[in-house]
C-alpha cells in the first residue's frame, strides 16, 4: 500500500485547509494513512514536521513492524494520547491543529487542548482521511474484490444449513466457521440471521430463536480480509411463499435492481436512493422501507458516502457502496437485498456474485 | 433486570451532581439504563421529566420490545440525534445538562448545543452510569458467571486443535464455533492466538502464521453470552520448553496469583497492579511487563475500574475484573495468563475455572 502516497496527499489538503497539522485519532484512518493496525495510536501528521506515530508499550513490536511512512514514538508507561499531548506541547509556531472532531471525544478534544496552553487552537479539520478513503485504489479494490468474493462463498453453506428448527445462532456459527476457514479475518460486523416475524427487525442479531418452518430469513453477513470487509445480504424463504411474499419480495429485488441501475460516475448517491425508493412507492412498499439504500465500505464497514435520501455526494469510479433496499411489516416479515458494488467508468461491477431469485428451502 | 431501579439511581446521582438532565449516548449505558441493545440509540434521564428513548427507523419494533423505563420516540427519517434534539430544544426550563463527555464525539456535542441555543450549557458529567455498572448486581454475576463458564469451556477444545503446522487463524475459528455452538452471541474482542515469536505481541490477533514446533502460544478470548463478556488467557507450550521458558512461565503464573491474592474489598486497584509488578520484578522481569494488570468486565470487555499502577479506586464486593499480568521479550516470546473474577465479601472467585499449570503439547 502506497501509505507515502497518501501523507503526501493529507498533507496537501492540510496546506488548503490552512491547518499547521492534523492530529488523526480514527484508528481507520491512522490504518490507512501508515498501515498500523493496532487499538491505541494517534498519528500527527504536517506539513513543517515529519509524520509522527504515537502508541503504548503494548504495540512496540507490532508499530515497528507496520508502520510505514512515519517515526514511531512510545513512552514506557504513558498512552498515546499522553506521549502525543508531550509532543504537542513542544510545537511552538503552529497556530491550526485540526482534529476529527466526528471522532474524537469531548474529553480527549480538552486533554490535547490543555497540552498546547492556548497556544495553537484546535479547528474541526474537513473529513481530509475520509474523503481520500472515499475513493479507492486498485490494490484497495482487489482486496475487497477478494473479501466479497470470500463473503459472497459462504451463501452455499447458508443453504446448507438454514432449515426449520436450527437455531439462528447456530446458522450464523456455521457461516462464521466458514468464513474463518476460507482464510478471514474476522466477520465484518455480528451477523444477521433473522427468521419469520423476526426478519422485520432490520438489524435482527442471529439469536437463539430456531428458523420457522415457513417464512422469510433475512441473512445480512460479511468479512474482513487483509483488512477490508465485505457486506451482502440475501432473504431465503422457508416452506411454500404466498403469492403476496412473492410479490413483495420481487418488488425488494427490482428495487435493488433499479438502484444499482442508477449507480454511475457522476450521479449523486441521493439519486441511487430515490431510485430504489421510487421503484417501492409504485408497489405500495415504500413505507416499509425504514433505512436509507447504502453505505461506502472498505476498511470499516460503514464509511463515506452515505447513500440516502437528498445526499448530494457525487459518484467516482473507484468509490465501494452498498445497494440494500429492504422492506419490513412490524410482526410479519422482512425482506432485504443487498451487494457490495464498486463504481466503474460507466457503471458498476457487483463484487458480491451471488443468485438473487428467491430461493425456497 | 432491575431499570427502574438504575434508572431511579442515576437521578438521584443527578441531583446531587447539580444537573436538570444527563444526555446518555454511550450504548452500553443505554443497554444498562434500559435495556435497548441495537446500534442506535439516544436517552434523557432527569428528574423532572419523564425518561425519553430516542432511535431510528430500524430499531421501531425492537425498541418496543426493548425498552423499559422510558418512552420511546421514533420520527421517520430522523436519526435518533436529530429527534433527540429537537425534543431536547422544547425543554425550556432546563440549565445544565450533563454529557457523557468521555465517549460523546465533538460534533455531536456541538450539534446537541445548537439545539439547546445557549438556554441550557451542557457540561461534562462525572461517569455516573459507569460507576454504577462497575458494582454488578446479582443478576448480572449470574449472567457473568455464564459467560466465564463457556468461555473456560472453550479452554478444552484449544488443547484439541492447537498442533504446530496449523494457523493461529484456524485455531480461532474452532474456537468460535465451539462458542457459538455452546450458545454464545459471538466473542467479545477479536481472538489472540500468537505463537511462537508473534507471543511477544500482547495484542497479536490470530493471523495466517503457523504455530511453530516449539514455542509458546498466547490464547486470549473471551464470549458475550446474554449481553455480558467474559475474558480469559491461557498460555501453552509447543514442544519442550527450555528451563528459561518454564522459570519466566512460572513467574508470571506466581505473579499473577500475586495479584488475585491481593484482591480483596477495600484495596486500592493500583495495589494489585503492584503486586502483579513486584513479584516480576524480584524475577528481573518487570521491565518486560509493559502493560497494566488488569481492567473491568461487563456489559463492555473493558470497563472501568482500570486495574493499572497508581489507580485509587478500592475494590468493593460485587465489582468483576481481569488480572493478567504477562512478559513480553520482543522478538523471541511471551506468556500471559488471565482470569476473570468477582469481587467477594473477603476476597474474590475466580469465574474463568481451568488449569493454569503450564500445558505442553
Amino acid at each position: 500500500m502506497d501509505h507515502q502516497g497518501r501523507l503526501s496527499r493529507a498533507r496537501l489538503t492540510l496546506e488548503q485547509s490552512d491547518l499547521d497539522a492534523l492530529l488523526v485519532t480514527h484508528l481507520p484512518n491512522i490504518h490507512y494513512l501508515c498501515g498500523f493496525t493496532g487499538s491505541a495510536g494517534v498519528l500527527i501528521v504536517s506539513h513543517s514536521k515529519a509524520t509522527v506515530f504515537f502508541s503504548d508499550g503494548r504495540y512496540t513490536q507490532q508499530a515497528s513492524e507496520e508502520v510505514r511512512g512515519a517515526a514511531i514514538k512510545i513512552q514506557p508507561g504513558k498512552s498515546a494520547l499522553a506521549a502525543a499531548c508531550d509532543w504537542l506541547a513542544r510545537q511552538k509556531s503552529w497556530r491550526r491543529v485540526g482534529i476529527e472532531a466526528d471522532h474524537l471525544t469531548v474529553t480527549d478534544r480538552d486533554t490535547y487542548a490543555k497540552a498546547l496552553r492556548g497556544k495553537a487552537k484546535l479547528v474541526a479539520a474537513p473529513p481530509i482521511v475520509e474523503r481520500q478513503r472515499m475513493i479507492k485504489d486498485a490494490g484497495e479494490i482487489a482486496k475487497i474484490r477478494a473479501a466479497c468474493h470470500l463473503g459472497a462463498a459462504l451463501f452455499d453453506r447458508l443453504l446448507e444449513v438454514a432449515r426449520p428448527g436450527v437455531s439462528e445462532s447456530e446458522v450464523a456459527a456455521e457461516l462464521e466457521f466458514a468464513a474463518r476457514r476460507l482464510g478471514a479475518d474476522q466477520m465484518s460486523f455480528p451477523s444477521i440471521i433473522a427468521g419469520g416475524a423476526r426478519s422485520a427487525l432490520p438489524h435482527g442479531r442471529a439469536s437463539q430463536a430456531t428458523l420457522p418452518l415457513r417464512g422469510f430469513i433475512v441473512c445480512d453477513f460479511g468479512v474482513i480480509l487483509s483488512g477490508y470487509c465485505s457486506d451482502m445480504t440475501r432473504t431465503l424463504h422457508l416452506g411454500r411463499p404466498s403469492k403476496k411474499d412473492r410479490q413483495a419480495y420481487q418488488a425488494v429485488q427490482e428495487a435493488q435492481q433499479a438502484a444499482l441501475d442508477a449507480v454511475k460516475p457522476g450521479v449523486k448517491v441521493g439519486e441511487v436512493d430515490r431510485a430504489a425508493r421510487m421503484l417501492l412507492q409504485k408497489k405500495g412498499l415504500a413505507k416499509f422501507f425504514t433505512h436509507s439504500t447504502g453505505h461506502g465500505v472498505g476498511l470499516e464497514i460503514h464509511e463515506a458516502p452515505r447513500v440516502a435520501a437528498g445526499q448530494r455526494e457525487a459518484l467516482q469510479p473507484g468509490m465501494v457502496i452498498t445497494v440494500e433496499p429492504g422492506v419490513y411489516l412490524p410482526g410479519k416479515f422482512g425482506i432485504r437485498i443487498e451487494d457490495t458494488v464498486v463504481v466503474t467508468d460507466s457503471s458498476c461491477e457487483i463484487l458480491t456474485q451471488c443468485s438473487k431469485d428467491l430461493v425456497i428451502i
